[in-house]
């Protein structure tokens, strides 16, 4: 958060303590306005330990710039009904996207983080400029569904497969999305977008759509495996993402698996990944294939041919489970974790014939009790959520500061 | 650091604002010149931004207590010559303990971090009493050496193998020192010793000997692997020491490897882990004679061979180098850190014959450039090291409390 200098009754900047002061004062007021709303006065200088008549001015202030609002009084209370606060909700707005090799999925909300517009798309991702053209659409389709103009927008964040290398704006280890390892590309998209943005890797997202809305909560250190198109690991430790040096962290697409594996060996794999050569969804189906399941094979048929007892498809489902089994076991050996989140499309398909089988592995693979695996709360919406919540911190930000800590001079 | 109260002229204790910022002056003007020193009293004043009366007061202070001490005054300038201070090193007393399988190696050092005795000594590992008998004898041997009474020792740290389970006083996951997983052992141990002590795991303590006075300086995230009797990760994220959930970050004894492997599958693995069981020393020795090595093997000779072009040996090695990077490859899917640092016994007898293809094999499996792989500039020093600098700063503490945060009343 910026903290701008004030500016003086006669519009000469200035940057006192006491502007500064004022600032860290509203925002405090704004935030537990936020939270708590709707709030009466007392109630707010009770919850910040602010006095009455700092509280006052501050509350003028958020609501004379349209940050706050009042919303009646406070009934069946004894004595005077106090007046209660809330703040704008639409005072600024989120867009969150999920971009995906197969489908686009897109949220707007307002500052008080509940989505009001909601979008699913199939993804046109057979070229990067196809996809910048849908994704610049699809801001512009949410932004009339919500009745705003798209520069209303105060801020996107976008989550992509594979690593952001912000240096020569373009993403790396995404082959799932063609054209966007081109140097350039993903300026390209943030010039057509109507506000700032923030590209972030997808499962990355999922893991902090976990942590603000789902399992990862009540959780330090949590790591979120998503398992679909392609896999990819979200790594919360001590309550925050983990990147790694260069945004790489979680590229679990490349852990090792058995040499002995032929998915592991082809050009695809080097491409990848070993893990996700045999762990993805294609890799599943090639390995239901090879073990000798007819006809032209999906990732559901697999999966509802196993419930229903074909014992080729039970193979290749236990032969899934060893390779998850061997991946989280590395996840156990080396970051300790309180809980694992298993997400992706897995998570809609075949968790409940896979969980236990997985569970039973680990307890063996491991020499502490493995922790709990649970399937997202969120589902197939967890990288959005996420989006929504890492961009709602920064659009508040944006927001307060443009409308109180940086006002236009004059 | 804990901020007791003052005391007043009366003696009444009391907790005036005041009293606090004098500690905290006093504390910043000693680390000033415990970093600094030895430093003149105006150079102490522009290094804290305090002013000179209030620099005057903390060092009569400190020059009190014994914390800091002149030595002297600054010759060769123009001008009144300025008195200069340092600190006391041995105001304070810090013990460093490595328990291994093999070898205790303990150190002891003044408030400086500089190590003053040394002691290398066979381990009694054969039972945790004959090993809490030779841990109490050692501190008392050090202090001895060092010219003081054992109660003069202010903080002991130790590391060992495995997890400090602190709830029952006893480790887990250290098979290497035998009856260390009983309840209640590690409290026996710390009413034996004359100080306060820690006990942390023996390589996370080598990645932050490695963090204060090795290659781990100038990273912000980096592992640690060490390859000796047991195998071990010390894994140092955003600049901090990562411990995991339960204090098993970096287990990596337990991540999996080919199952294909005799070794992997035998009891002993599940007690040490496949890949301790596979990389260990006991491991490698294994491996070489399964290969078909003669006689009485030990690691160096099967290096030894190597480096001569024995072919047995060299594919004994080459099999370890695999094993080697697979691991790593795992670590960098995960972590994705900026340097590794390979110690314990591998760095002194193989780490010449086995790195150059390790880094190749990672070149391979990795989908950016792997990270620089480097043996260990502290090599079988690395935990003392880590251990020094872990207690130097606890001491610190110890010591300044006793004498100004918190100086008995009377």
């Amino acid at each position: 958060m910026t903290i701008g200098t004030g500016t003086g009754g006669n519009g000469k900047p200035i940057a006192s303590t006491t502007s500064v002061l004022r600032v860290m004062n509203e925002r405090a007021v704004y935030e537990r306005i936020r939270l708590d709303g709707p709030i009466s006065r007392p109630e707010v200088a009770q919850a910040t330990g602010l006095s009455k008549p700092t509280v006052s001015l501050a509350l003028a202030d958020l609501e004379r710039t349209g940050l706050v609002r009042t919303v009646g009084h406070r009934t069946g209370n004894a004595g005077r009904a106090a007046m209660l606060y809330e703040i704008h909700p639409t005072a600024g707005r989120v867009i969150g996207i999920d971009v995906g090799r197969e489908w686009v999925r897109a949220a707007m909300s307002g500052l008080d983080g509940k989505p009001v517009v909601r979008r699913d798309v199939r993804s046109q991702a057979r070229s990067a400029s196809a996809l910048i053209d849908q994704l610049a659409g699809l801001v512009d389709e949410l932004s009339a569904e919500a009745g705003i103009a798209p520069g209303e927008v105060t801020y996107i964040v976008l989550g992509t497969p594979g690593v952001h290398d912000a240096e020569n704006n373009r993403l790396l280890l995404a082959p799932n999305l063609p054209g966007w390892q081109r140097p350039g590309v993903t300026l390209e998209l943030a010039e057509r977008l109507p506000a700032p943005c923030l590209i972030e890797n997808d499962i990355s997202l999922a893991a902090l759509g976990e942590q603000a809305h789902g399992l990862g909560a009540e959780v330090d250190n949590f790591v979120f495996l998503s398992i679909g198109t392609g896999i990819g690991m979200g790594i919360v430790l001590d309550g925050r993402l983990y990147r790694g040096a260069r945004g790489a962290a979680g590229e679990v697409a490349f852990l090792p698996v058995g040499e002995t594996d032929p998915l592991t060996r082809s050009p695809e794999a080097k491409r990848h990944g070993m893990l996700e050569s045999v762990l993805s969804a294609a890799g599943l189906v090639a390995t239901a294939s090879r073990f000798g399941m007819p006809g032209r094979l999906t990732v559901k048929k697999v999966y509802d041919a196993a419930r229903a007892g074909d014992p080729i498809a039970l193979e290749a489902v236990q032969y899934e489970a060893g390779n998850i089994s061997r991946a989280l076991a590395s996840v156990i050996a080396l970051l300790d974790p309180q809980l694992i989140v298993i997400g992706g499309g897995l998570g809609r398909h075949g968790v409940d014939v896979l969980l236990d089988a997985v569970r039973e592995r680990l307890a063996d693979m491991t020499p502490l009790d493995p922790p709990p695996i649970r399937p997202s709360a969120l589902a197939e919406e967890a990288t959005v959520v996420g989006a929504l919540a890492v961009g709602l911190a920064t659009a508040l930000d944006i927001v307060f500061n443009r409308a109180v800590a940086e006002p236009a001079v004059g």
